[in-house]
C-alpha cells in the first residue's frame, strides 16, 4: 500500500455528530416531541428516499430538498402541525449545522500536511460548504454526490471523486465510521480507513462498532491517520 | 446593497503570484530561457485556448491539459527541444505551485467569519485543490469551470456557481484583479470587488490598474473586505 495522495471523507456521523446536531435544532424550534425521537426518524428516511435517484427513477435531486421531504414525513409521523414555513427553513438547515465530532477539527488540520482534503458525502456543495464552514473542518475541496449527480454507495459517486482530483482510485484512501460505506469504495479500487462512531446513534447503538473487513486503516481519531 | 452571504474569488492573479510561480518553476526545471520571458508567453495564450469552450466548438477540457497544450506551444516558440515528459509533467503542474499574495491566506482568515469562500476560477477542481493547499487558501469549495462546464467569463460560470450555493446572484460578491471578470459577473447580477493586483504583470503593468467601473468595494488587501 503506497501512501494516498488525497483523503477523502464521509461527514455525517464519520466527522459531525448529526444526533445532537438535529436533537439541539428540534429542541430550538420548540417542536413538542422527544429531540432524539425525532432526529432518528428525520435520519431513518436518509437512505431510502436516495434510492430512486440512484436507480435512475428520479433525476438527481439535492439532499437539501431530500432532507425537506422527509422532514415533512417525519412531522407527519409526530403528528406536528401547524409549523411556519420559516421555521421549517430553519429547522431543515439544522443538517448545516452539526457539531464535529471532538478529534476532527485538529486531526484533518493535521492530515492535511499528507495530502489533498476532501469531502465525498452525499451532502450538496450548497450543504457542505456551510457545513464545513460551521464545524470548522479544513477541506481542500467539496467532493461526492452532486459532482456526480448520484448518491452512495454507487460506484460513480467513489469514480467521480477521484477523477475530479485527478487520481487512480488507488490513491485514494476513503474514510468513514460506516462499513458500508467502506465496502463500495473498496470495490472501485479505494483505500479504506474505518474509525468507529460509537455514539453516532446513541448509547444503544448496535451497527457499525467494529470493522466488517481488513480495512487497510482503523483509527480511533482522525489526527491518527497523520501517523 | 446587502452583506453577500458568500465570497467567491478568481484565483490567478487575484489570490496568487502566478508570474513568479511560474519564473521560479521554469528556472528550477533548468531551461535555458529568460523565466518570465518565458511565463509570460505561457501565460499569454491562456485565454485563446479556452476560446472554443466557451463558443461550444470543443468539449469542456480541464485546465490542466490546457496549459499543457500552451506548453508545448511556449516550448515550441522558445525553440527548447529534448525535455522529458517528467520535467513537461512537472512543469505544469507548476501552476499548483504558485505563492498566494502577502494579504491572502489570513485576509481569507478573516473574511471567513462573515460567509462562504468559494473559489470561481477557470481552474479545474483537482488544480485548485492542490493549489489551495499549498498556498494555505483557507476556502470552504471549489466553484468556477469545472462545475460548470464552461469558462470564464461565459455567464454559466457564475450563475452556477452561485447556484450551486443555493444562493441568488445578488446574494454572492465575486472578487478579483481583474476589470473584465468583475463586468461579466455584474452582467449575472452579482456583486463586485476589485483588488488591483499592480505587479501581476511585472514592473511595467499598463491594465488593471485602477476599477474600471464603480464596483461595489475597491480594497487594496482581502482583509479590508472583513471590515
Amino acid at each position: 500500500m503506497t501512501a494516498p495522495k488525497a483523503y477523502i471523507f464521509d461527514v455525517f456521523g464519520t466527522l459531525v455528530d448529526w444526533r445532537t446536531g438535529i436533537s439541539d435544532a428540534v429542541r430550538e424550534a420548540g417542536l413538542a416531541v422527544e429531540p432524539h425521537a425525532f432526529a432518528d426518524h428525520w435520519r431513518g428516511l436518509y437512505q431510502q428516499v436516495m434510492e430512486p435517484v440512484r436507480s435512475g427513477a428520479r433525476p438527481y435531486t439535492a439532499l437539501d430538498i431530500l432532507h425537506r421531504e422527509n422532514l415533512e414525513a417525519t412531522l407527519d409521523h409526530f403528528a406536528i402541525t401547524g409549523l411556519d414555513e420559516a421555521t421549517k427553513t430553519h429547522l431543515n438547515a439544522g443538517w448545516e449545522r452539526l457539531p464535529a465530532w471532538q478529534d476532527a477539527p485538529t486531526g484533518l488540520e493535521q492530515l492535511h500536511e499528507h495530502g489533498i482534503l476532501g469531502t465525498c458525502s452525499n451532502g450538496s456543495i450548497a450543504l457542505m460548504s456551510r457545513l464545513v464552514r460551521y464545524a470548522g473542518l479544513p477541506f481542500d475541496c467539496i467532493l461526492g454526490a452532486e459532482i456526480a449527480r448520484s448518491y452512495k454507495p454507487n460506484p460513480q459517486v467513489y469514480h467521480a471523486s477521484c477523477a475530479a482530483l485527478r487520481l487512480a482510485p488507488g490513491e485514494v484512501m476513503m474514510v468513514a465510521a460506516h462499513n458500508s460505506d467502506l465496502v463500495a469504495a473498496r470495490e472501485c479500487g479505494l483505500q479504506t480507513a474505518f474509525i468507529p462512531r460509537t455514539t453516532e446513534h446513541g448509547e444503544g447503538q448496535t451497527i457499525d462498532l467494529e470493522p466488517s473487513q481488513d480495512w487497510d486503516r482503523v483509527v480511533a481519531t482522525i489526527g491518527e491517520l497523520a501517523g
